[in-house]
């Protein structure tokens, strides 16, 4: 809750709470930029003089650089800072860091951190707009609203759907973000994966079905989203191999065969070929997994302007 | 001396031998950019077609993210080069980088360096203008700029002020430009520490007096300067557990009574809470730690700005 | 014949199979470039708007700095992607990255890779102009226009001159791509090298002559260019001593006074002094060395600004 309020000012920290009027005019921000970027013609001067700081505990080059594109797109100064989160334990708090953007007058920071609520707490202590980057297990709010975008620049809505989430659904704070956006937007979400990867906290998340076999879950759904096998997150001993996990939870040809015939087929990137999903599926017609990528730097350009036109001057 | 003259030009190695005449331009110019950053109205053109380096051998978020802002805000184009001392030794001498850097047609460079001098070394065989961020145990003068500017501020002037250094001062470069400036300014100032780190060399700087307890020290200081325990560049068996360091050299509000009731509380961070510093004397009304992060931006501006325009054209 | 032809269109993958008509113009622009460099007046929107992306397989800081450098002076938004190999084994592969770059827009694309014809895969996938920044012991094409663009400002021309290439041939994609360049401009090549370095596939590469000494191999040539010894592409058990590898294919002045009088000293940096030069000719007035880095970023600007009105719009 603290999260959802957070969420409708001048930060996006996570999409727990946020009803589809408050989602909604970022996806329809985000669709223009989108058209803007194909003919080169996004303002340049949207965050002129603006300084955007990419604060990144977790190293991740692919979310870095979609930031970083969309800020240097509209214009803003932009400072990448990855930290180490050792160097942090050595030195300084994270309160000690916001203290330390706010007296460089950053005006919007992105932040990637591997504890859950890590960015919620900067929130509370910096005055620049706060955008979650991915913080533990908890959101990514970004990636959902992207994926979000995607699916919509197909189906045309968000309502009415049933998505399919598969594999380490439990690791997955993109999981997380697009149960709480597609739930909001009237879609049904199943997510589908072993039982040790799929915890009750997921299933308590509420409006969602839970299934253990991908043959049950996947039948006459319209979107089928895989996730990548986070093994650096899972404890010793609960590591599946790749070829038994792919053999129980791949996607491959005859599962997606399931699914309603024009299905939409999504990856959040980067990709485990032949592990949480056959190669040529990824390939296939149905596959928007490259869309995503490039509704990514929309989405952010969206966010970037949007909450920094939201922020109260200081 | 050569370090004095060459500052009088056009690079900033350290503040040794200049005079109040010729540091109050920097900090004249610092504290108008101070107030137009406030605004965000500073002039984005000073150095505009510039090539600003940032030539960092050790590591520091913190500078260079300063360093990095203040060109960008005037700006310059911004190169981060993180060199890792080793990959200089394996291939290329510190006087081939310098001739690397004039091919390259650097303006303006910023040099933080393991090794005493190492900035003046390159001065003396680069076109750009050098501004030394850090050099072994020798100086950090923009540190010292920026120190004297959230002084000044709240104090009005300086000179006739009486500065506590407090810690670990003999392994400190802030310290060292500290004492330079001060003095200069017309300040006294007192170093406070064990014997073990406060080294002869800092009392021969002259001007200034050794204390080796806190209590006689900050008796009647307008200023408190704590600065960060430096376990990294101990000899092994001289390192003082924080425990220890903090009964002895830690700035608690008991000590901190000693020194005038208005006293400035300073760190040049990050901070090490609970070993140079008490927690509630950090966030105290009395402490300007975030100021000073505000000034160092600022006082990076002036610094770069009037360098380049102190600099003949090639 | 396959990197020739894509040579020939948007991207710059090798210099293998191009003609001194198809050269020239790169080289031709950038001594234009050259020149607006040191008066700073370089048009700084040729680039404006367009994304150049430094995908850095291997690091090298002197190499992305220089197209850094290239592209921020053209305008462009430059991104740096630096990229253990280690991590693109982990997650995603070549083409997945391609499409990744497909779906930011990039617009140009440096790429430096330790595998031979990566960049020529990636130019099949991706809608960017492609530079290949060096791959693996292939070709590094822009430092050999940069070294051609040098000896023409020296020698005025860059037919009929004799240009000896020494030391670590074998494992030099500098050598391969100077190769292919002096011999379709109409010089000719020496190569000098112990027989474990110099291989036969660089004799294969035809008008080649192969010398195993330098006294043999330096006499009356216009140009001498030395390599940086490469151990740690090496296999263990061949990697000579720095001290025998000087004593027998070290330039000193002993050697050198057999070329030409006014033959020009190259080298691609950075320099092992006294491993595969010896100090006071790397220091001497036949050395060109430093002025090769400047021509470096002309060349890149060059390169970058002529592929991309090259390019087909999107």
């Amino acid at each position: 809750m603290a999260d959802a309020a957070a969420s409708h000012g001048r930060h996006l920290l996570g999409l727990a709470g946020m009803t589809a009027a408050e989602i909604t005019p970022f996806l329809d921000l985000a669709a223009s930029y989108a058209l803007l970027s194909r003919s080169r013609t996004a303002p340049r001067d949207a965050l002129r003089g603006r300084t955007l700081i990419n604060l990144f505990f977790e190293d991740s080059t692919r979310t870095r650089t979609s930031f970083e594109l969309a800020g240097k797109r509209l214009g803003a100064d932009v400072i990448n800072m990855t930290v180490a989160t050792s160097s942090v334990n050595k030195g300084e708090t994270l309160l000690d860091t916001a203290a330390t953007l706010n007296a460089m007058r950053c005006d919007l920071l992105v932040v990637r951190h591997a504890q859950s609520g890590a960015p919620a707490l900067l929130s509370r202590k910096v005055e620049a707009c706060v955008v979650n980057a991915g913080d533990g297990m908890h959101e990514h709010p970004t990636q959902a609203l992207l994926d979000a975008l995607t699916i919509r620049r197909h189906a045309g809505k968000l309502d009415g759907l049933t998505v399919a989430i598969c594999g380490d659904v439990g690791h997955s704070r993109v999981a997380r973000s697009n149960i709480h956006l597609l739930t909001a937007m009237g879609s049904k979400v199943r997510v589908i994966g072993p039982p040790t990867l799929v915890s009750g906290a997921i299933a308590s998340l509420g409006n969602v079905e839970v299934f253990h076999s991908m043959e049950d879950g996947l039948r006459d759904v319209d979107v089928v989203m895989t996730l990548r096998l986070q093994r650096e997150r899972m404890g010793a001993g609960l590591v599946p191999s790749a070829r038994e996990f792919f053999r129980f939870y791949g996607l491959d040809r005859r599962r997606l065969a399931l699914a309603k015939p024009d299905a939409l087929v999504m990856h959040p990137g980067p990709m485990n070929r032949g592990v949480e999903i056959a190669s040529d599926v990824a390939d296939s017609v149905q596959s928007v997994i490259q869309e995503q990528v490039e509704m990514g730097v929309a989405v952010r350009m969206a966010v970037l302007d949007r909450l920094s036109r939201l922020r109260v001057p200081a």
